[in-house]
């Protein structure tokens, strides 16, 4: 019963790494450049060195616990044309961004990215040149931060065809969910994530679901093969939701969050972001704060979570870092991904959760349900708690799998009512 | 609302694969065997090609929906000798398995292996051979069939530098214990999990905790850089643990389950196998039937959690193939993992759960907690439900962290008392 361990010493040598270490620029000496920095100046990884720090104003970077070999500059030239092996780019942003890299790459230098929106839009494109130029474009750090779900899906379920792939890969709006669950208005929510430093002064990007967007975009093309054009993924926002909405959730075993899905079938590909309900024992409704969590589904193996620190600077650094060690471990990765060709999925078929706000009079669900019907939309219950004001009641129908398209056409024509005090809110079902 | 995506046409080719397929030849067409080549006949791989199926009594074994060009053959040299590139191991135990590989990999054929066993007692001395003739040695099937931790432990959290690992690494285990926090006995529990095919004849690989062992043995290599020498791994078997254990567990807000866990601090390595009380909320009592999970926790990044299939043909088998997808896109895996340098680490500290069943009789309780204090360690809370027989009445007592030996010492002196009906039973309360 007493625990004891012990360690077999090992005569056999440590295999020898490369003799020369690789020469690492970072671009970019914010948050996740200096975490970078760090990890790198911890004595952990001999094969790496950090030779150039850019940064705009290099001066009020400098930090003196980095080795002094070192070179800070504000001229990009001055990187371009070192002996830098690989640029780790986390400016983020489209521009200066990606022209930068593109040059690199053309240079023969490799570049590790964590810029998201440059690697959802211009990824292809950029692989490309790194193909040609016998270099590489590594970006496990663009998506889930420390969750090394681009290196698992690429190596790991390489074996399996995955089918679909989810997650949620936006903490802010996970965080600012979390405490609507626990009764704050979005409003609220939202100025304590401010407050917090968990959102932008512009939440524009989380909240409408641009960012989970942009992985979603990534992801889709490591797991599926599928190269979604990223206007073309439709985003819901999460501030149409407010707190009596998770009650009626709770009711129905569930609760809300910002997913990103997309799937393929038979030659059709598909991808959504929206606040769905989700049932509160899946994985995704277990992520807290600004956790991250990707569940991959295969034709083969079924369901695979991956789930951890989805932001913050050290997280993101050990995703880039982990992308520097494959490079000096002279990995020849395949970054061009294969785009299978899948046609445009024209709907998505699920059950949907409809939550109405009136002016209370008889047969307002009678008009609702008789809509419903007239597009062949079955209603599954219907749900009305008591305690609310006459005169703004909120009352919730959940209806059987039907197409969305139908529905919000459907919705549409109920909206015309005068009983509704707000437009309705359509949440899906996030089926398991 | 309306939910519509559109894929983008792609107009670059594809990159090209290589021009020649990898030979593939299974040994072994048992259950994972059959699954990795019915994997491999679904048309997804076309840099991999199935040569060779090699079984004892082959002529039962040869399936219709497998490629007439392959090979069936019983004679082991059969495969040695032919050009072959790869040899999968998937007929389990230490020989001739052991033997077999050696010539494999003397012959420059690497291996994917899905052998447990074989890769805690031999994977340093196969890593090596494999390394002297310049083939590789692949076992991510070996752990947590599909869940890809292996790869995403050594590539993707590669930039980090992990301090600890645990898991629910037994699909068996798991099984029954949930049967029993359902109220049924461990022997109940143990027949319905042989009956369903969960559970061998002989469980006493699952239930002792042996075959977790094994597993935590390759990550404590992979993730940790210890090398454990598997017999000085302590396991505690589940088949101590009884119902009411349970009851005692919900009280604490904990369940139980059967925990692998390692970690290494400032110079020493720990690792053990045992039933442990595990919070409710947390990844490890999350896990479902068979389902695997596996946490691991950097000094950078902090907690990541790997969730899926932990067995079943076909989940193993994605492992495998993701296995032959890595060798036959040409990457230069590093086999021979770096050990650090590590003294054993002579106890555990943490908090116990302990249970006692007792003829009852006043000054039990002032009994236990003096002999406890003389051993300087500090009761937490006492627990006792009622409505049990006085003569065989079960009451827990949680101690705050203490060493496990003292406590295991304090423990042998207790269970000289007359009043003990049976054993005191010790569980590790694991800390998040």
């Amino acid at each position: 019963m007493a625990s004891q361990s012990v360690f077999l010493a090992v005569p056999e040598p440590v295999q020898a790494k490369a003799s020369t270490a690789l020469r690492v620029a970072i671009v970019g000496f914010g948050t996740v450049g200096s975490s970078v920095a760090r990890i790198l100046s911890d004595g952990g990884f001999p094969g790496l060195e950090l030779t150039h720090v850019f940064n705009r104003n290099v001066d009020r970077k400098r930090a003196s616990w980095v080795s002094p070999s070192v070179q800070w500059t504000q001229d990009f030239n001055e990187v371009l044309e070192s002996d830098v092996e690989v640029l780790v780019e986390v400016v983020g942003g489209l521009e200066p961004a990606r022209s930068w890299l593109k040059a690199a790459l053309q240079a023969g230098k490799s570049v590790v990215t964590a810029n998201k929106q440059l690697i959802a839009r211009y990824g292809r494109e950029l692989s490309h040149i790194a193909s040609q130029n016998e270099c590489q474009l590594l970006f496990g750090a663009s998506v889930a931060g420390g969750v090394p779900v681009i290196t698992a899906v690429e190596n790991g379920l390489s074996g399996d065809q995955i089918l679909s792939v989810c997650g949620i890969l936006n903490g802010t709006c996970n965080y600012i969910l979390s405490k609507m669950e626990e009764g704050q208005s979005f409003s609220d929510a939202l100025k304590q994530a401010q407050a917090l430093g968990y959102a932008e002064a512009d939440p524009t990007d989380d909240v409408q679901g641009y960012d989970t967007r942009a992985k979603l975009v990534i992801l889709a093309r490591v797991a599926l093969g599928a190269e979604l054009c990223l206007e073309d993924v439709p985003c819901s926002a999460i501030s149409n939701v407010v707190p009596v909405d998770f009650e009626y959730a709770h009711d129905l075993g569930c609760t809300i969050r910002q997913v990103g899905e997309a799937h393929v079938t038979t030659g059709h590909a598909f991808a959504t972001v929206e606040p769905m309900l989700v049932r509160r024992d899946s994985p995704l409704a277990r992520a807290r704060g600004c956790e991250n969590v990707v569940i991959t589904r295969g034709k083969f193996a079924g369901s695979t979570a991956f789930s951890g620190p989805g932001a913050g600077g050290n997280a993101t650094a050990v995703a880039v870092v982990s992308d520097l060690v494959t490079l000096s471990e002279n990995r020849s990765v395949a970054t061009v991904h294969a785009a299978k060709k899948f046609d445009k999925a024209k709907d998505c078929v699920a059950p949907y959760y409809l939550r109405f706000i009136v002016k209370d009079r008889p047969g307002i669900v009678a008009s609702i349900a008789a809509e419903l019907a007239r597009f062949e939309i079955n209603v599954d219950a219907v749900f009305q708690k008591p305690g609310y004001d006459k005169s703004h009641l909120p009352f919730v129908i959940t209806v059987e799998a039907c197409s969305a398209a139908k529905l919000a056409a459907a919705l549409r024509e109920i909206s015309r009512s005068d009983f509704l005090v707000e437009a309705p809110l359509m949440l899906r079902i996030f089926g398991q």
